[in-house]
């Protein structure tokens, strides 16, 4: 038994259930196997297409936006579209320009609650740098959505020096991860339940698109980058892992986790390692590049730290290394405790 | 009084209401005043945009399918919406290359009948040479939605002699129509409704990339294009008319609609010329391409005739002369008498 995570079954599943969008094992294997039509199966789900123009790379990516509730403490679902789809152009290493905008209206949403929304949304395309060029609206009738729901596609630009995958991924890589984790998943939950911790915890949703840029830009060889979104720092680096057949080590204690996150996860069952983030990635990279991408997160106010290495050898899986020098398998998340956090 | 659809006094709705994605005066306010920002007041909205990647030119395009029944006669929500998106591409002058695909699943949603759609979907891109790249899922909670809601964005190449748009409309230019008119909108219609005609009505919904690329390429110099969706034909040239400020002539006479559409239409009291179809489009051109369009499209099954022609002068509007003489005038589709129809 390697312990990263034994297989749901999915064969099993006759029927859509919560998990099969909560982003660990049960989505990927939908995504790759009914939605891609098994084309993509045996590699590894990147976050975006990387398309030659002729005049340069271009990604595109899309992810649709059913959050709930629609505001939230730290944003809402509107500069959330951006970013979210923002973020997966930037785990390819490019800079969002254009971006469409689909919603699905359930009747009788108000149009001032829409209002606002859009304008968060066009707030935060401005913010990146990108333009929303095309939009579609459907209604549906009341009982059959939740008020809205948002498609953001996204087509960026390509840093001209990223040669960004996983199968760049090599024995010695370090992994980097830009702070602390849980806090979007835990945000969200306290909102939608209406649950008071001590602190309130506000969502890290943000962009990501320039602090990748600014890496890129100063000449760090990033060798893959991936967003903690659904699945949280475990399911993401498990995916890596598992798609490149490669051990990576964590260091438990390197690894940040605010208080009232901790509270919360502790209070509700639920491991911060699989809580989803919407402004957090991990990016993988040799070790002569760690220092001048650190010092890029730092001067974007990013507390960027060394949270682990790729190990020379196999078996795939992660493991967590926890101060007092035991170990344990990170597994990628099953079931789905958090739903619809983005 | 123009009589060309009486503003419907927007302001007025504090609420979405199903007429908001019927494709009429309503959903266009709505995109251009809440989606865009306002913008793009004033402009036509257009399909898609047309982007500049140094190589060449793409165009770039968004829509979302929320039809009812998944299945029709005809096709059903997988090929649509690859049809669809790769119809709004083909508007700018494009030929689908990359799509993407975003489903939002309810739980309890058959994953057999999601294999379906998918496989649909695949097979009717392979047929427009385009790809799915990249995909996304989320799943929403019984009562949140409706079985399966599907985005699909499309990026295409636009051809290099392609220069489409309402600001190419000249007095003067033929308007063709490739089609009987109102078979989609019925289709789908009786297949919801369990009605039954004494002819089946099949949905008209089809692939138009490759017959406008053929024109192009036969050297066809087309000034506008527009498909005939939400809203239909009375809609789409509505708007067109109103956002080049020009009169446009239709012989009704030269408007073919199958008797079945036309018997259902009577029963229900719909006018054939606000039914949407997804399979037909206007061309604008000037007269001497309109032969060589013809033939390009009868070599590709489209049944193409010239209904009408732009007018030298104003008012704006849509008139329409009966085989009698007598003129009416074309009025924008307000309300929502076909929801769900795409």
């Amino acid at each position: 038994m390697n312990g990263t995570g034994c297989p749901i079954g999915e064969a099993r599943y006759r029927e859509i259930v919560s998990a099969h969008g909560a982003g660990g094992r049960l989505m990927h294997s939908l995504i790759r196997d009914v939605l891609l039509g098994g084309e993509a199966r045996g590699a590894v789900v990147h976050d975006g297409a990387v398309l030659d123009v002729g005049g340069g790379r271009i990604a595109f990516t899309t992810d649709s936006y059913t959050v709930t509730p629609l505001f939230f403490p730290g944003g809402d679902i509107g500069c959330l579209s951006v970013w979210g789809t923002g973020n997966d152009l930037a785990m390819c290493g490019a800079r969002p320009r254009w971006l469409s905008c689909g919603v699905i209206l359930e009747e009788g949403f108000p149009v001032e609650i829409l209002e606002r929304i859009m304008a968060s949304m066009r707030s935060a395309a401005e913010g990146v740098g990108a333009e929303i060029v095309t939009g579609d609206t459907k209604v549906v009738e009341r009982g059959k959505g939740d008020g809205i729901y948002i498609n953001t596609a996204g087509i960026g630009w390509v840093h001209p020096a990223a040669t960004i995958g996983p199968n760049r991924i090599v024995p010695g890589d370090l992994i980097i991860l830009n702070g602390d984790i849980g806090r979007h998943g835990i945000a969200i939950l306290t909102a939608r339940e209406g649950l008071e911790f001590e602190h309130g915890v506000l969502s890290d949703a943000a962009d990501l698109s320039d602090v990748v840029w600014a890496m890129l830009e100063a000449g760090v060889e990033l060798h893959c980058l991936r967003d903690l979104t659904r699945g949280g720092l475990a399911s993401g680096l498990v995916e890596l892992s598992e798609g490149v057949d490669l051990e990576f080590r964590l260091k438990c204690g390197r690894i940040s986790v605010d208080p009232a996150v901790e509270t919360a996860c502790d209070l509700l069952g639920l491991d911060p390692m699989h809580v989803a983030n919407e402004g957090r990635f991990v990016a993988v990279l040799p070790e002569g590049s760690v220092e001048s991408a650190l010092r890029v997160m730092a001067g974007r106010g990013h507390a960027g730290v060394v949270i682990g290495r790729v190990g020379a050898e196999g078996p795939a899986g992660v493991r967590l290394e926890t101060e007092y020098g035991t170990e344990s398998w990170v597994r990628m998340l099953s079931g789905a405790p958090l739903p619809r956090i983005c």
